[in-house]
Order: structure tokens, then C-alpha cells, then sequence
């Protein structure tokens, strides 16, 4: 078919187009919302995205994003955080979301995923190596397991439980809990769930 | 509370934001799949953008989308299309909706909007002299009025087909045809849909 859309807008919607779960539809819909704004915004996206890449880079003790002109995540390197306690993460925004709840002054390390053979993804393309160096220099007293609730943070979870102890590395190892979210009611919450909650019931 | 992600991610984020329907989690997606992905697809989008704005021009007669080398659009100015015949729509992207039919081969004049009081535009913000100018410079013998089937699109076209003949403009007007969409089983389909097909029945 003809081309009916000016190059430079086909350009950007077929870029748009590129981003996780955005079609074809959205994609148009971002592009002309973008042709309709004021263009200092959008050469201010323009010049955001151009530096990127070259103003952030990973932590590299805790995999955590950091500015370019950091040496290590100040998550780590503040001496207010408790190094003897280690959250291991799927995601570099798993941090974000637990830093947001101001109750952890441990460290974390970001594994960079979960096992996911149908994705892939096995251990070895995780940063489980240098946990284990992390756990042996810090001398960590506890690793908190905090991956996804998911089949594959649930599979990473078990492996890593595993392979820490085959490494003959002595540490306590914990889960984040599992039960009811806030303002669930029962009648609505999944089984699992719902077995979790009553695994983990605590006396009152 | 402190910051907690790279000062290039947060803008980032923070502009993509901006992009209609995209919240905060969205945006965060977006912008680590864009830190994840090959730079230089990242650069690509980065220029598509800083230029999007000056390659992309709208066409002085049918107000099209059209690339800033043009100085109509080609969808006016070819020798094939049908200048008599004037679709309206609202917005530059129902023209690309129409041209993939492949049955249409008149003009397109793009009203830049639809009446909407709630969000402030009147008749006075769309390209309505210039459609009143054309019907009578290209001797235009049919309008077909091919605003969206919302509450906004009607009004537009109800104020349009009045105007039209309050400012003694004589041609003939159509609206595109109302009734079941493809695929769709009655039973699904909603009152007005349905009391549209019942009204425009065609004998067979």
C-alpha cells in the first residue's frame, strides 16, 4: 500500500510501536499526541532518551541502577545500611517498590531476572555469583529471597536456596511472606492465596 | 522522600508519563525496556523525535498530515483523485482509515476536531471556512460527513450540514452509514447500533 502517513511520522510511530505491549493503535495515538504538543517537550523527551544509556549504569556490587557519576549504589555504600542483610531482587525497580514501604535498611542485589527455561533464562545469566562473593566479603547474616510471587520467582527462590547451600555457604535464608493483600476480601482471593494465609496464620 | 532511580531514568519516565493513558508504572516499563534495549535503537527514537515536529507539516488545503518537502497533500493534488468529492473528518489519521478501504477516491478535508463544549472547542477552532471555500473554488458536488459515530461527531456533523446551508453553500451532503459493524451477533450489539441497522434496512 501507498504511503499515506509523512515518513518522519511512520518513523516514530513504527519506533513507538517497538515498546512492551504497545500496538499499532497506541503507537499512532503516542505519535500524534506528540505532534500536537508543544515541541520543546518533545525535544526534551528527544534529548532524555538520546542520553540514557551513557548516564545510567549498573551498581557494580548490587546490580541496582545508578548515575554514571556514581562509583556504587549509595543503597549499598551508605554506612546506615545494614550490610549483613541482603534483599535479592528480580528487577532494578523491585528496589524502588521496597525502598517506598521505609521499613528496610539492609542492602540489595538484583539478580537481573528469574530462571525462565521458556524465556531462556537460566542461572547462569543471573548475577548469582556475585551474591555469593557479597555474602563471603560482608559477612552477610541473612539473605532475604525477595523475588516475584511468580512460577519463576517462586523456581529462582528454590534455586538459589539450593545452590547457596551446595556452595557451602552457611546464612539464613527467608522468604517475603505470603497471605492476603490489603483490602482483599476473602470471597475474592485465589486459593493459593488463601492457603498461603492459613499456612502462615500467626497466633494473636 | 530521597531519590531512588538515576536522574536520566527519572526524566525519562517522567516525560513518557505524559504520553496519553500512561501512568507511572507504564512509564517505567517503557523506560526500562528502553535502558535494556540496543542503544542505538534508542538513539534512532531519540532522533526521530528531535526532528518529528519540523518534517511534519499540514497540508494548507486539506489539512492532512503531510511530509515538510510537500506543499499539499498528494492525496489532493494527484490527478486521480475525484476533487468534487469532499470526505470530512476529524482528525488526520481517519484519512489512513478510509485509504485502506481501497474504495474511496475523492478528497479528504480534515476538521482538526469535533465540536466538544465539555472540553472547550466550538465551531470556530475547526477548519470550517476553509471547507465552505473549497466546496466552492473545486465546484464540489458531494460532502460526505465522516466524523466519529460518538456524541461529539454528530453534533459536528448536524452544526456542519446547518452551516452549510445557513451560508447558502448548495451540494449534496451524506453522512457514512450506521449499522452492525462485521462480526458482530445481535445479541451483543447495543440498542442504538441495533435501532440504526433496523432504520437503514436495505431490501433484498
Amino acid at each position: 500500500m501507498r504511503q499515506l502517513l509523512p515518513n518522519a511520522l511512520e518513523d516514530v510511530i513504527e519506533q513507538l510501536g517497538n515498546l512492551p505491549g504497545v500496538g499499532i493503535r497506541t503507537a499512532e495515538r503516542y505519535a500524534t499526541h506528540l505532534l500536537r504538543a508543544d515541541d520543546r517537550n518533545v525535544q526534551k523527551l528527544a534529548a532524555s532518551l538520546a542520553t540514557l544509556h551513557k548516564k545510567v549504569k549498573y551498581c557494580p556490587v548490587t546490580f541496582a541502577y545508578i548515575n554514571d557519576d556514581q562509583t556504587v549504589s549509595p543503597l549499598y555504600s551508605d554506612s546506615d545500611r545494614d550490610k549483613s542483610l541482603i534483599a535479592v531482587v528480580e528487577e532494578p525497580l523491585d528496589i524502588v517498590a521496597l525502598e517506598r514501604t521505609n521499613q528496610y535498611m539492609g542492602t540489595y542485589h538484583v539478580l537481573g531476572g528469574a530462571i525462565s527455561p521458556i524465556d531462556g533464562i537460566g542461572p547462569e545469566q543471573l548475577h548469582i555469583p556475585e551474591l555469593v562473593e557479597r555474602i563471603k566479603s560482608d559477612q552477610v547474616i541473612e539473605v532475604i529471597i525477595a523475588t516475584n510471587a511468580s512460577v519463576e520467582g517462586e523456581s529462582t527462590a528454590l534455586y538459589l536456596q539450593r545452590y547457596l547451600s551446595e556452595q557451602g555457604v552457611v546464612v539464613k535464608m527467608s522468604r517475603l511472606a505470603r497471605g492476603l493483600p490489603v483490602g482483599v476480601d476473602l470471597e475474592y482471593a485465589d486459593q493459593i492465596t488463601l492457603t498461603h494465609a492459613l499456612e502462615g496464620r500467626k497466633t494473636i
